[in-house]
């Protein structure tokens, strides 16, 4: 059986993908996650995306902030200031485990890959989730406070310094995962979930192989727009794209995707873009892109299967 | 001022520096931990002694188990379990960020001498903590099942397999830690605290030139029984003497610190004992040594500081 490819990044992707698996029970879904946002903190090597897309999944997450673990406490974390360690970035008890453990694989020579496989295991995931690439990519944010690491642009800095361009450190050296551009190449279908296309999609493309790989593939490569009404619906998308010279909006989203894209998702509040996003040779489709609560998760999964 | 140095294990010589600390409050101590228990777990160096001592002076310590910190959550050890990793060792949320921390300083470089003095100075320690070594040493614990890590056999399999003797890894290769011999040699007095001699106290004794320098100092040196009618006040040491073929009394205890030894505290029990220990050229006092409670553990610091 082919297997739906995803892209994803972190919450928007994560949200999109636990309504899809609620569609697709039975079948396993190939997940590409973004590693530019991975971080070494307190010497534990963190995967943001991946945790959050195998938290959710797993139905462990909290649904609130959309990241970490549900009900969970940050009493390691509290003692880490202690010692006059930076605690901006928010690390739960149950969540230092996860760290913990692949630190400690990585460390006995386990891939990414392989280590995120596990780690889903352990989660009871259906889904196989896997790193873009097993070498390290590092999206670094451009400012005119000079060139910052991603957690402490977003995290740290709460993204408020603008953003001049990104840069993903470590993507010419790196190589797809195993098996990412067989899955692409092999795919039923390629989704490019609704994430940040600068920097949730972005360093998965930058990664050499994969934005060839998904042009040549013979499945329909679908997008849905992480911009709805000129807006991000979650993050920091929006302003990134006007502070960086684009249009913030999901026609510009469209154009990012142009050279692979088949068919692209949109809300109905942007079905005046539907024209012009025709004209770049790309499917338009308008449906309700907002996933507030898992009946929208559904009906939005719904709308790109039926379009399938 | 000269300093008390103390020579220290885990729960038992902590108790003791408790009472010593209310006594000496404006006195530095300068203390000496074992650190041949030291493990490392999950790819976090712990170093149960030293912690032990810190939390206990620190106020912050569980005083009911003696060990680990008071109040404190397990959350981060059963998330580890999901990933089927061993978790008999009890690691509380707030204890992982100690070794979180000390593992950190550690690969930057940092000798555990100073991580050690960083750890005591951000829990407000006033008495001046120190590892024996900066070199590892590991106390390997000899049964009929083979050669065990020490809390493999401690911890894991409850102290259960008999010990036919004790080895202490890496030892020979070991120098002390910077300022050990320095204040042995100037010290007001030494106390070797009322710890188990074969797996806390003999650690220490075993790099090279610690025994040397409490044999050539001009400061008294006073040892404290960890054994009273022939039992153990806490842990293994009475079984452990027993099946490596010594007696089991505070004697017996004596005659292991007998070459380097002036004074030796026993409790009132072992009063009869006093006359042999005095045979062996050592000052014995009788007092009590049982310390259940502060009000206890100042009573026996005072006793101590009173013979000196």
């Amino acid at each position: 059986m082919k297997a739906i490819v995803a892209l994803a990044g972190g919450v928007g992707a994560a949200r999109f993908l636990e309504g899809l698996a609620r569609l697709l029970p039975r079948r396993r879904t190939f997940i590409i996650g973004n590693t530019g946002d991975d971080a070494e903190m307190h010497g534990l090597h963190i995967s943001p995306d991946l945790d959050t897309v195998t938290y959710t999944l797993a139905g462990v997450g909290d649904r609130k902030r959309g990241w970490g673990l549900q009900g969970d406490t940050f009493h390691c974390l509290a003692a880490l200031g202690r010692f006059g360690l930076e605690t901006w970035f928010q690390l739960s008890d149950g969540d230092f485990a996860t760290h913990l453990y692949r630190t400690e694989r990585l460390a006995q020579g386990v891939p990414l890959s392989g280590v995120t496989a596990e780690i889903a295991a352990a989660f009871g995931l259906r889904a196989r989730l896997t790193p873009m690439s097993d070498q390290p990519v590092r999206t670094r944010i451009l400012t005119r406070r000079g060139d910052l690491e991603f957690q402490t642009w977003f995290v740290k800095r709460r993204a408020r310094d603008a953003v001049i361009g990104v840069r993903y450190a470590g993507a010419a050296e790196a190589v797809p995962a195993p098996g990412v551009l067989e899955a692409i190449g092999r795919a039923r279908a390629v989704l490019v979930c609704p994430s940040n296309p600068l920097i949730s999609i972005g360093p998965i493309l930058a990664v050499p192989g994969i934005r060839e790989a998904l042009r040549a593939t013979r499945a329909p490569v679908l997008a849905i727009s992480p911009i709805v009404g000129g807006q991000a619906l979650k993050g920091p998308a929006a302003r990134m794209m006007k502070s960086m010279g684009m249009a913030s909006s999901a026609l510009q989203v469209a154009r990012l995707y142009e050279d692979f894209l088949d068919i692209f998702v949109l809300d109905h509040a942007d079905r005046s873009l539907a024209p012009a996003v025709e004209a770049l040779g790309i499917q338009a489709v308008v449906t309700n892109t907002i996933m507030t609560g898992l009946r929208r998760k559904k009906a939005l999964a719904r709308a790109v299967l039926e379009v399938l």
